[in-house]
Parts: structure tokens; sequence; C-alpha cells
């Protein structure tokens, strides 16, 4: 470094992607407000109301309803961690990248994964899942909700039974999905579910809201393990403790219920912003903001193929929230993305693996969920397929999505 | 919840307890900075320098130099886990709680751990170090420098070399010292060392600077395993793989580095805050602001003398940026802090396990290594002290914090 830079000054973006997202206003502001102590009555009241706010995000009476200092990721690992013991079978049904990824991070926690696998662009039946259960046999189902990475919407609402039934932990990633389309934990016998800020709940990555069912704290409270600096005599430490100090949930929940025993440090102005989150989302109305996302991702989609395009998977199951879209033959799918980023500021995205070069991926989440950010998109994406060739109808996208905010 | 609540808005607090501590108001500012795509081009620069920013204060040369996602634990958790493979032999000492931390996080790697102890309040001579090492043949001492709970620094300068004769890695936890007291990386022959913002590096806590060098990263690198749902022909993938997803830190340097391989999203807003957390430090000097932390502890030392507390702990090996003072006799320690916290905004330490109820500890670290904000706390605290009883000599705690002042 030959001098030390400025403060930072990121360029104006509106980011229509995959996520992350751009954040709700209000949020950014809640992230600067001042900190306070660890265990200050404003900071401990804060979890708790936060905790209360995400029970209503979840649509959970959970008591385990709280947030994991770190990425979605981060909430992933810890459920699967805490909930998984080392020869545990664990059940993956896998439509896109972030099922392989729920694979992996069982793999980690060294479980004896079992997976079955659809297409990408596709979702599974719940007979397809009961089949698998019913021949694997396994502790833990684990099944993501929304995969961006083929936009696909796996249907939970009667997974939940089937699991119930066999005797299954029932765990899923709602991370792309929370907050832009239906999810209902309790309604849908969750055991476990994790997110993110960084989508639908328009905020930045860095806290990851997680609900646990009574079910899901018994089998972490049977595996407790409290560290030998704060060790009192009578407490509990098992010899099948989890694998991890800062994914061990039983010493989350220790810190975020009436004990507060000292865990980590609550990441403050973290859960400034997913209080934010989830206030935005509740005074709105969850069913009002899952609407909004609706009419956003129906206006995107009818948008798009007025361009022209033409769209991947199965349209049927896809996720309010994002469409993935053929980039057109002759069309260099990664300078028109950077044409968009340079000349208009809006972002959308790439996609993984199979996809990769054959899919534009367009976010309509969270803040950006409103019609001028659809409008905007449309036309700029207009103007850059014509710059790089593409024959596309002049006016075909907005007129299309002005169509869809029209009739509602 | 009967009703949403309204924004969030923290009460005024002069946080002068042993962290987290008020945040720099360029880095409370910097959290709330718009959002960009984990891939835009203003993003991945960003990175980028903040890398090179926090060469500059761990003052190192090492290219692994980044950010964990999470708090100071989580960077902990995460050189450990990357490090130590299941069966290896891991030394700690330990010399407070912090040490029993590291012990408790090498356990849950499954490693094969041993401590050596001195009493709370000591640090150990670099020979007791050395003895044991030469006793265990560990392949990884893990030593935290300074430890909040007894307030002591570990002195690290001589350990490196010992490390390198006997060909064991070095890691430390710097959460509590880095910034407030001298940490050279290089000159004093660390493999890994990692902190967190919420101390002397004034910021929030949810980010982990941590650094590596060439022969940790080589002990990683040989450990690598790509998550399936993007792997590549030809990718590594050993059966040694660290058993986190999250932490795995060569996934994490993948992400970081040149290949920008996709792990978590980086979480946008603890990057910009834990840059300006780095850049407001070499702004002033790296020096400069160890020089400021020794003056303002040594302000507050002599303060609470004024005040006629008595110190606990080895004062010659007590960290700057925090003093443990003992209770005086009759004094209710926790509603005296209460008090202080209540009536002036002002907070100060309680303390964990043998040390609970008998001492407080007062921190002067980041934005509150100040003069005005240790003479405003002695003012405070002495007030206090007289309403619960104790015989104080009115002025005295101020006058003598003055007196470091003035002859510096």
């Amino acid at each position: 470094m030959t001098g030390i830079p400025g403060p930072i000054a990121p360029p104006p973006r509106l980011l229509m992607g995959p996520g992350p997202i751009s954040a709700y206003p209000s949020v950014l502001q809640a992230m600067s407000a001042p900190l306070v102590g660890q265990y200050d009555p404003f900071m401990t009241a804060t979890m708790t109301e936060t905790q209360e706010l995400y029970r209503g995000v979840w649509a959970t009476e959970n008591e385990a309803t709280l947030l994991v200092d770190g990425t979605s990721r981060a909430g992933i690992e810890a459920a699967m961690v805490s909930l998984i013991r080392p020869g545990d079978r664990v059940l993956v049904p896998v439509f896109g990248r972030f099922g392989h990824l729920l694979a992996e991070i069982a793999e980690r926690a060294m479980a004896e994964v079992h997976t079955i696998e659809t297409a990408w662009g596709q979702v599974f039946p719940v007979s397809a899942i009961e089949e698998a259960i019913v021949s694997v046999r396994p502790a833990l189902l684990a099944l993501v909700q929304g995969d961006t990475s083929t936009t696909m919407l796996q249907p939970l609402d009667e997974v939940g039974a089937i699991c119930a039934k066999h005797g299954v932990l029932f765990y899923s990633d709602a991370t792309a999905s929370l907050g832009g389309n239906a999810f209902e934990a309790d309604a849908w016998g969750l055991d476990a579910a994790t997110a993110g800020l960084q989508k639908c709940l328009g905020g930045p990555s860095g806290s990851a809201p997680i609900t646990l069912s009574d079910r899901a704290v018994e089998v972490i409270r049977s595996r407790a393990k409290i560290e030998a600096g704060i060790r009192e005599d009578g407490d509990p430490d098992a010899a099948d403790f989890v694998r991890s100090n800062y994914f061990d949930l039983g010493m989350i929940l220790d810190y975020w219920g009436p004990r507060r025993l000292n865990h980590h440090t609550e990441a403050t102005s973290m859960l400034y912003g997913a209080r934010e989150c989830a206030r935005v989302l509740l005074l709105e109305g969850r069913d009002a903001v899952i609407e909004r996302h609706r009419l956003a991702g129906a206006a995107m989609l009818e948008g798009v193929r007025g361009l022209g395009l033409e769209m991947f998977g199965d349209i049927a199951h896809k996720m309010n929230n994002v469409v993935a879209v053929e980039i057109p033959e002759g069309v260099p799918g990664d300078a028109a993305r950077a044409a968009l980023l340079e000349d208009f500021g809006i972002e959308i995205g790439t996609s993984f693996g199979p996809l990769h070069g054959r899919v534009w991926r367009i976010g309509t989440m969270g803040y950006n969920a409103r019609e001028d950010a659809v409008l905007t998109t449309l036309v700029a994406l207009e103007a850059v397929l014509r710059r790089f060739g593409a024959h596309v109808p002049a006016g075909g996208g907005v007129a299309a999505a002005a169509d869809v905010y029209r009739s509602g």
C-alpha cells in the first residue's frame, strides 16, 4: 500500500442479482447506532426483543429463536453440527448448489450422508422425499427451501408431517427464500431452520436467524458441554459433545436465554441490523411483504419475457424473488453484465456449475422488490442487450412488467 | 410482543469495561455505507485493500491476512480447526479464562490437549513454555497474548524462536491486546494470530482479523477440500479434511485470494467497519496508538490508586488497556457498577470465575483511550464509591491521572 486510503465510499448500486441485495435504508441506519455493553440491560432487552421479532418472521412460537453471529452459512453449520452426532445418517435431497453445500457440511460434521438428486431447474415431489426417508432411515433430513443456484422453491408444507411420522428431524435452509415466500416453521413442522439477512430480509450478510423446535433443543441439550473456564459444579459435560464451540447451539442458547452465560461477544451492530430487518418486515406485514415479492417477481418474469428472453427451469416452482433467464445466443454474458454494472450501476447475477455462462439470475428482493427497481432494470437490460446485438422488442420489457403491476 | 417496537435507540454509554467498547465514530459511520455485490470490482478491491491495511496492523508481510466473518471467537476456532488434525498434540499455557477457551476449542477439534497453568494474575516465564514444549512435543502451541479475565499480557517476543527450534506451530489469540500493545507477527515468529474489533481496534464485535504464515498456509493447504457443488476436475479433495466448512481457512483463502472462489457471502458492513478500524489506526500510526493506550492505561492505573484502590495481579505484566481493581471491603460490586451505569452512563466490567465479586475491570481501549474518558470515569467512580460508603480521597483519582497526562 503506497498510502492510507480514504473513508469507505461505495459506488451507487442497484443490486438486482440473487443476493446480496441493497439493504433497506433504515437497516443501514441501524447499523451505525452506538454500541452498548454486552450485558447492558438495553443489550439483553434488545436481544430478547429481536428473538420475538424473528418468531414473527419465522411464524413460530419456538422459544429457541435467535441469531448466529456469522453469515447464513454459519447458521447452516451451527444447525447441522449441533444436531448431527458423528455417524448419524443424514438425508439431503439435492436440487442445486446449496443442496450440495448441505451435504458437504453434513460430511464435515462426520455424518453418513445420503443424497437424492433431481435435475437443476426441478424440485422433488414429496413422495420422492418420503421414499428416500423410508429407504435411508436418517436421523436428519436437510432440505433447502429456495436454491438460488436454480431459482427453484422446494415445497415444504407436507414434509414436516412425513418427518414426524418417521421420527426424522427436519431442517431447512431458508436463506434465499425467507421473507419473500411463505415459510411456516410451526405449521410445517420444522425442527430447525436458518437464514441470512442478505436476501429478502433486506440487510447485510453477517447475521444468521435460526429457529429450533423443542425436539431439536432436546437433542442439542443432550450433548451439552460448558467450557472449563466458566463451568460450575453440577454443569453437564457430555462425552458426545458438539465438535465446535462457536457453533454449539446449546451454549448459544444459554447466552441468549435467561442464564445469559457468556459465550461469544454478540455482534452488536449486526444485531441492530437484524432487528431492523425483522421490524420493517413485520411493520409492513409478513403476508404483505411476500405479496410484494410475488408481484415484483411476476413483473420481472413478464418483463424479461417481454424482452424475448427464455426462462430456465420449472417456472411453476420458482421463488418469487429470483428468475433465471437464458443468455441470448451471441450475447457475451459476462461482458453484458459488466456493461449493466458500469453504465447503469445495476447488478444482475451470473450462475454456478452447469448453468455458468448459460443463464443470468435476476433478483427482486427485500427493499428492491419495487416497481421502479424492476422497470429500471428492464430498460437498462434492454439497452445492453441491443448494444450487444440482440434483437429485442423496443419497450417490450417495461410494458409487460408495468402491465403486471397494473393488473396486480 | 404486544406491538412492534420503534427503531433502535441505544442509550448513551461510555464503555470503560474490558470490551466491547465504544466504537470510533468513523467506524460507526462506515457501518452504514451502502452495500455492493459480492463480486463487484469495488467489493473485491475493498477486500484486497483491507488485507493490506491489516498487514500494517499485524506488522506482517503475510499474504494470508484476512477477516473471518464472525466474532473474535470465530477467528480462534477457524485458526485452530484448520491447523489441528484430529489427534494432534496441542499445548495451551493457561493464565486466565481465555487459555481455558483455547484448550476447550482444541478439545472440540479432537486434539490431544496438554495445558500448563499459572495463578491468575501471573504470566509464564518463557523457560516454562519451552520446558513444556520439550516435554509435550506438540504440533501447535496456542497462547493467549492478553487475557482480559486477569488483565495480564503474556510476553510473546521470544516464543516464536523457541517454537521454530522445536518445529512447533505458534498461534496466538490477540483479541484483547492487538492495537493497544505491541504485536509483531513477523518479528516474533507467529504462524497464526487472530483478533476481534471490539477491544483496542475500536469497532463492533463481528469480524475477526487473522494472519497466517506461509508455514501455516502450507498445513492448511495440505488438507484442502473443495465443496461438491463448485468442485472442478483436478481440484484437491483430501481425506484429512478440516471438520468445518465455515472455518476451513483454505476455502476462505480461495475466496479472498485471486481465485475468488465462492464460499460464504462476505459480511459487507462488517468488512467496511473492519477496514475503518485499521484505517484510523494506521492514520494515527501503530506506535502512536499503542503509546496512547499506554498513557491512558497508566493514567487509569494511577487514578484508581489515587482513589485508594488496590490492584489485582502482577502489574508489571498488565495490558496497557485494562486494569483489575479489588472491590473495596463493604462495597457491593454489582450494585456499584449498576449505579455507575444508571447515573453516569459509564460501564466498567465485572469478572469471571475466581475473580467474580472480587475485582472490577476497567478498560481504556480504542476510541476511549482518551484523557477525558479516563477523568470522567474516575470522577464518577469516586462519587459512586462514596455513595456506597467507601472512604475515598476527594479528587484523588482525577489528580493522579491528570498528573500522568501532564508528565507523559
